[in-house]
């Protein structure tokens, strides 16, 4: 064995440990390789810690991504048809392709089920997934199937660049406008609708239940803020402030959000009391968060078929919180920290690539 | 939704329809679009149905693979150490690149973790790992973690071929020889022994420990198959008549193995009554098996650093048994058939691309 420095680690749990420090663990452990120049880093352009993984192909800027859905974790499948789970275990990974402005091209599947389901069941969430990936021209070309206790489904999605950037975490500046497409709290709210609350309007409830099962992944949407000049964008997985702080993080800088400009559906705030929180750490929306200039906010605006909102502004880094809510007054709207995050509250949380 | 042809599925659950009705059924399912155009089939070369999935890039071609290790089905952490188990999940992937005589560069890691578990084990999961990346110079450019009741361990490696071929399954002729590297049944007597089984000599129990635990992946020797001319290879997982079934199948052709012939360790026929059984249906030794004729065979014998066994040969197609195994008189000898199934038999089993 080489006598290489190990990665320190107290004795604690994997749940103490939480998420992101899990994460930290693991680059930290496989970066050590590339310092001491080890292991052959290749064209790796974007490593562990933005949406998808980036490396300098022959002439394209290649992209790979890879997300797991875990039964009763991610899923419950008494809520989720097999349909829709194949539609979501595609669309969540397209996502992460859309967060990098990428062209998303070929999909591994790799699936851990329990011998005792029915085959039509499976059948049933290929064809999700195939709808999809038809829908944004994937060809799914392999992957593998085992036997476990519980559905285990990871999707790894290859594609390349659009051009000759992609859109990442961590070159976001002060004084760059926030923005976001679509709405926020959509997802976490009809999550609480499939868990039990009452929608009486079935167009609205229909709409609730789609924006959690059956997101759409804004692929075009990603090409077309690459194209219009944007550089920094995440997808709206984790949660309006978990992912804007990861942004903060990747890219050193702090956030201040205008709580009254943050979109929210009527939807939402017709019959959720706590639509704030849904919107802010409600997380699964797929949407995308990016920041640019004035000018550049602008052409996106306009080349985008979708609403698109300025919900504030970059600033210098600021301690201790990354990420700043204000009110209409000016006066800071406290949150929960966090957003989703694994291990800790067993909710979808973000990947390391 | 668009009109299109369903597969048609007779009611019966997964363990009945099996792993490889299961591969059936997902690759029916997302060919037929191929077939009616509706997905780009950009340039896949190889889809589902191979060790891993082909594609032409730019200047060379592009393979990909992935492959699930689920917790009490394909690891007992009352047996592999976590380091051993990062080993094997990097080297049954990177194995896959080797049946292609592929070069691997880049990998992505989805790992599926209860919370209860010592971070301190995984630094020890992600050291075994990266001991083998760097070995075959792969870099770990991305994956991500989630909570899960068990741990399911899904990687993804990512790479080119050598040249302008690559190793396959479906172009094996009649009248060619049937060639083995190393020996087989080690790893499955490896198990053996880890679940129980005395072994007294300790050099001897040590091979077979590191033959269940921590194989070693043919890359190089794929690499030298494909240079020597070599069409023909798959990676002995499944074990030798499952995996040399999967050629038959795929080039539609027939096999016959002289059982004296097959390449057993002395560690196995001394210790192990079942040495036979081992060899022909143990599976996971992770060796290459090929097929080409007399003057390639000789080439890739000269090239290669390790053994070398004709073992049989390839006939034209004959019903029922694609694979004949015979006796030193040409008598047939029986076997089980099936080698590892998943939903069958709960062992590991092969990947659809």
């Amino acid at each position: 064995m080489p006598n290489r420095a190990s990665v320190i680690i107290p004795p604690m749990k994997v749940s103490e440990l939480g998420e992101f420090g899990l994460i930290d663990l693991i680059r930290s452990s496989t970066t050590q390789d590339e310092i001491s120049g080890r292991t052959p880093r290749h064209e790796v352009l974007i490593g562990i810690g933005d949406d998808a993984a980036a490396w300098q192909g022959d002439s394209q800027i290649q992209l790979a991504t890879t997300d797991t859905l875990v039964q009763d974790i991610h899923f419950d499948l008494d809520v989720i048809s097999w349909e829709e789970l194949g539609w979501k275990a595609m669309a969540v990974n397209l996502s992460d392709i859309a967060a990098m402005g990428g062209i998303p091209k070929y999909a591994l599947l790799s699936l851990a089920l329990p011998g005792g389901l029915d085959a039509a069941d499976i059948s049933r969430f290929v064809n999700g997934m195939t709808h999809v990936a038809r829908e944004f021209g994937v060809a799914i070309v392999g992957g593998n199937v085992a036997a476990s206790p519980n559905v285990v489904i990871t999707m790894t999605i290859i594609g390349c660049a659009k051009g000759k950037a992609v859109l990442k975490r961590s070159t976001a500046c002060p004084g760059e406008h926030i923005a976001i497409t679509g709405y926020l709290g959509l997802s976490a709210a009809g999550l609480e609708m499939l868990k039990g609350k009452t929608i009486s309007d079935a167009e609205m409830g229909d709409i609730l239940r789609r924006a959690h099962l059956q997101p759409r992944p804004k692929v075009r949407e990603g090409q077309i803020l690459i194209e219009q000049g944007v550089r920094t964008a995440i997808d709206v997985s984790d949660g309006l402030i978990a992912d804007l702080d990861h942004i903060c993080e990747s890219s050193k800088v702090s956030a201040r959000i205008r709580m009254e400009q943050v979109p929210m559906h009527p939807v939402i705030t017709a019959n959720f009391p706590n639509y704030q929180e849904l919107a802010l750490c409600g997380g699964e929306d797929y949407e995308l968060l990016f920041t640019a200039d004035t000018a550049t906010v602008a052409r996106a605006k306009q080349a985008l078929d979708c609403p698109v909102t300025v919900i504030g502004d970059m600033t210098e880094a600021t301690l201790p919180a990354r990420v700043t809510v204000l009110d209409s007054k000016g006066n800071t709207v406290p949150y929960r920290r966090g957003g989703w995050e694994h291990f800790r509250n067993g909710v979808p949380g973000p990947k390391f690539s």
